[in-house]
This record gives structure tokens, C-alpha cells and sequence, in this order.
């Protein structure tokens, strides 16, 4: 008989949980979630237990730490998957809802659940299932960046993780006052933002009212991550996807970079965007916007909108994001 | 059917792990090792989970942090269960080596493991063992205070822990690097102080090399401990009982600090106590004495002892105690 070897392990500077789930006897390993960090410590264990790493599994594109999974894949050859949502070019699997992970005779179910971010992903094996920053042990992940949309967070939550049995376990990505799971149960009735009791529109409130800051490392981690953690150059911003600006255009203020005659030529521009040519024109208008402001700057290929990014981080912005191929891109996507 | 509810909880100061374990028809619990900082999360889970927390569990006597036993003890009305080795009289139930402690359908058995404290106290539920500080992942508790001896806890996990199958879980106190649980096996392979090519006499030469500082709280946690979690006051200062320092008399040095006919009278003295009267003549001793010596202060009832040992921290030293109820409790053990 084969058995399921499973190891939670905890990173203590972002209270990050990382999953190593392994086949007893194929020797079959997946990783969910590992940290930059910690990966020696990880790869050690995997070792020492004689696995075979298949798969490094992330739930998303992190904010607060630098993954592993570039590492990992490095040392033992396991593949990536993240969402396809992200479309970053370093994963190897761009992962959809309902997409099937198969190591030794387990088999991981993904689980689209955005909201924390755009392309969330939770996994799911037998009665576990990985919620990653989507539901959080009587809390859940925060909704104000990476295309983020607490409208989109409730529906993921309420529809698609309480909809499984009660008795399920949540194992989250993080955990800051020392819990290592859950129940679909305890989270229906205890979780503050996401009991049964609360209405969408009081979960809305309530994440609006939050003010957090920004992780500290955002601006590093998010560029890296999206290259499986690759250390991020000097000259790298935060980038956003085609996909997920269009999944949620309304949270964000587009401003295109290009010359006025460009914005108006057969790449055209995305709709409600704003013109503001690199250069004074921009500098003008980046004075006239709030530094809370969530900014997507637009050019042609991304090139001139990843040097007007740099420059509102420079001038104080905490929110802004370079979108990744520019107007190029956004026409593949043939909207 | 009913069900074991098992949650693991941490501390992120100390890095301690506290056990809930519950039986989930009859509701009934017993906590493993609860800090004080973190009795309001833990008597918050157990009210959610509806539990009625009947046992209270300690390991051992913790040098590094508070427990929260008598706290929860208040709260909930539980029995709190310790080694009867510390001679503590605040717990319910002197524990020793075989004792069972049911809850529900459930029986956890107590297994003798001194050696990080001569009390220190395993629990074993089904194939999971609560380890306390004997054995941890990768590593082992110290040994060089509160009755603490290589050679003791040597024989504890190579010739007890270890007699258990090796798939048998290994759950610790304490982890320092993020691990949540172990196995006999991979302890037996891969912990670098107690794997199986490690001799006894190589063992004791490791732990003697430490040379760790002592717990930040070791003069606040020991003495409160021994009250199942009570403030210390200001007056107090480290005890040991009469038991812990007759199982490893070879390892202290023992002054007595009474008068010259007190030494040699009916009540007799501890075999190679060296006699020196509170007052100038202890003053005078304590110069000749290295403030590295682990020392046990005795008097008639434990009183001039206290104020010994109270003179001696503030001269600097770091490995001394108070022999709880002096003569009297020594001599009450029959030697």
C-alpha cells in the first residue's frame, strides 16, 4: 500500500508555509509554495526522504517572499506550474481551473480562486486543499494589488472552497498567529471577513477599510517571482500581465506613454486610457495623481511605460505597474 | 466513528509547539505544553471547537518560557499533569514512567525520558510521540541544567524512543528551523547528535561542547513553572527539588549554608556538601567558586538557602539553585 508523506514547513520571516507532498512508494514529490530561503533546508529533506521532485506548485505570484521554485527546478529538474493567468514565460505549466496533477498514485486538483490576486490557484488532494493567500486560517489574503478584486476574492471562497465537504482541511500559505490548519467548517463559522454570516457587500467594506501597506518587498518580489525568482535586476519594476489588467479595468488608471500620434494609430489604446507622452508631459501628469492611485503605464511594447514606472516609484507611487508587451500584447489578446 | 481532532500550534518567540489533542464524539481534550503568552488562542480554539479541556500535559518543567497550565487550569477547570520527579506541588497528577491519561476513546501513555531534566516526561497517542525537548527534529534539548545529563538522555531516546516503529511520528516542543514533525526512522538516519552510528561516549562529548548561554528567562521560567505558570515574585529564585538533585548528585556542587552544629546534627547533611554559614563565610566561599558550577544551596527548610542563592546571582552566577525544603524534604526521601 502506498501512503501519502506529508511535510508542512514553516519560513519564520514571512510566516510562510511551504508543502512538500510525496507518493511513499514511487517516491514522486510536489512542492507547493517553497521560499527562496529556505530552499537548502528543503532540498535537504527531499533528499534525506530519497524523493524524486516532480512538480513545484505555486498558489500565486508572491508579494512578500521570493520563491524557490526557480531554485528547486535548477537542482532537480522538477517542472513549474502557476497559473496561466500570469502569463509569465518561466513557468512550465500554465495551469487552468480543473487542471490535474498527477504524482505516484495522488492526483492534485487545481482550483481557480482569484481575488487575492488574478491568477490565485488553490490545490487540492483528496480531503487538503492548499488555499494559498485565498483563504487564510480565520482571516484571508489581502485584495488591493496583482489585479486583486474582493468581489472576486468572496466568490472564489464562498462558491468554490465552501462548497466542499465540512470536514476538508485547509492548509493555507500563510499563518501569523501559529495555527497549521483548518476546516472548511470552522472557516464557515469563525473566519471574521468570511463566515456564513457576512454579506458580500460587508466583505467589500471590510477589506476597503483595511489600509494596509505595502509588503515591504513588493517591488522586488513581485518582478522576480514572475521569473520563478530569478534576483531581480536594478532595472526591473512591477509588471502586469495583458490578462489581468483586462480582468479587472475598472480598479486601475491606465496612462499610455506613447506620443499623441501613436495613441490614436492601428495599435489604438485601451479604453478610458489616459495620454501622457514620457517626458514633461508625464512628469505634469504624475503630479496630478493620487501616490494611492493603482496605475497601469502603457506603451508600445512595454519598454518606454517600464522607464515611466520607474520614475512614479521614484516620485513616491506605490501602486504601479509597467503592462508587460504593451499595446503589442494587448491586441494578442484579440479583444 | 469517532475521530482524534489534532492541531498543532506555535510560538513564534520561542519557537515552541503547543498540542491540542481531542476526541471528536466526546469532546473531550488534553493540551500538550501551552505557553502563557498564547492561552487566549489556544482557549479561543478550544471554545470553538467546543471541547472540554480535561488534561493539561507537560513535558517538563520549560527553562525558556512560561506555561500557560495554570492559566488554562482557571479557565477550564483541566487537571495539569507533570513529571512527579519536579516534586512540583501545584500540578494534579505526579506522572511517572507508564501512567495513562484517557480522553475520550482515546489513551495517551506517559513515558519516562529524562536526561534534557531528570523529569522529563514523553506522551505517546496511538503512533505519534509528544517528545518535549528529549528528542527533537534533527536535534536533541540540552543537558547542562534542572537535572539534565548526556549520559541519561542518551539511554532515553536510543534505548526508549527508538524501541518504537519507524514510522511512528515524532512530534517536539520546540523547532527552530521550521520542521513540523519528524519519524523515528529519519531521526535514527539522520539526526546528526543521536543517529544510530553515534556511540554514547561520542554523544557526550558533543553535548559538552555546546556551551550555550542559558534561556534569556531560565530565573523567571523555572521558578514559575514549578507553580504550573504563576508570576514569578520578586523574591523568588531557581528550585530544585530534593529528587532532582539526588538522581544527579555527581553533577552539582552542594553548599550548605546553615550553621556548623546545624551540619552535624540530628538532620545530618547531603554527602559531600561543603559547609559555609550564610553571612561573610558564603561571601567568602562564593570567590572561590567558578560561576560556570551548576550549585544547590540547602538550609533546614529552604529559607536561608533562598537568600543564598538570591546573593549568588547577583555575583554573577549563571547555574544555581535552591534545594526545595532543604533537610527536611531530603531526608524525607529516606535515603
Amino acid at each position: 500500500m502506498t501512503n501519502l508523506i506529508f511535510h508542512q514547513l514553516f519560513e519564520k520571516e514571512t510566516f510562510t508555509y511551504t508543502y512538500l507532498l510525496a507518493d511513499s512508494s514511487t517516491k514522486e514529490a510536489v512542492l507547493i509554495d517553497p521560499v527562496l530561503e529556505t530552499v537548502d533546508r528543503d532540498f535537504k529533506l527531499i533528499s534525506e526522504l530519497d524523493l524524486n521532485l516532480k512538480y513545484v506548485l505555486e498558489t500565486h505570484v508572491h508579494a512578500d517572499h521570493i520563491t524557490g521554485s526557480g531554485e528547486l527546478r535548477k537542482i532537480t529538474g522538477a517542472k513549474i506550474g502557476l497559473s496561466g493567468i500570469y502569463q509569465s514565460d518561466c513557468s512550465d505549466m500554465a495551469l487552468s481551473d480543473g487542471d490535474e496533477i498527477k504524482f505516484g498514485e495522488f492526483l492534485i486538483q487545481a482550483i481557480a480562486t482569484p481575488g487575492h490576486t488574478a491568477g490565485c490557484m488553490c490545490y487540492k488532494l483528496d480531503n487538503m486543499i492548499f488555499t494559498g493567500d485565498a483563504l487564510l486560517i480565520r482571516g484571508c489574503g489581502r485584495t488591493d494589488f496583482q489585479g486583486g478584486s474582493s468581489d472576486k476574492l468572496f466568490q472564489s471562497v464562498r462558491e468554490k472552497l465552501f462548497s466542499f465537504e465540512d470536514d476538508y482541511f485547509i492548509y493555507p500559505a500563510h499563518d501569523y498567529k501559529g495555527f497549521t490548519h483548518s476546516t472548511i467548517e470552522m472557516e464557515k463559522r469563525f473566519n471574521p471577513r468570511l463566515n456564513l454570516e457576512v454579506t458580500k457587500n460587508q466583505f467589500v467594506q471590510i477589506m476597503s477599510e483595511l489600509k494596509l501597506d505595502l509588503p515591504k518587498k513588493i517591488h522586488e518580489a513581485v518582478p522576480a517571482n514572475m521569473k520563478c525568482g530569478a534576483p531581480a535586476t536594478e532595472a526591473s519594476v512591477p509588471i502586469i500581465s495583458a490578462k489581468m489588467v483586462h480582468e479587472d479595468l475598472s480598479s486601475f488608471k491606465i496612462v499610455d506613454v506613447r506620443r499623441a500620434d501613436e495613441f490614436n494609430n492601428e495599435l489604438g489604446h485601451i479604453s478610458g486610457a489616459q495620454l501622457a507622452t514620457l517626458g514633461p508631459e508625464l512628469e505634469v501628469a504624475l503630479n496630478s495623481l493620487s501616490k494611492q492611485d493603482k496605475i497601469v503605464f502603457v506603451c508600445r511594447s512595454g519598454k518606454r511605460s517600464e522607464e515611466a514606472t520607474k520614475m512614479a516609484i521614484q516620485n513616491g507611487f506605490e501602486h504601479v505597474f509597467n503592462l508587460e508587451g504593451g499595446m503589442l500584447h494587448w491586441n494578442e489578446m484579440g479583444l
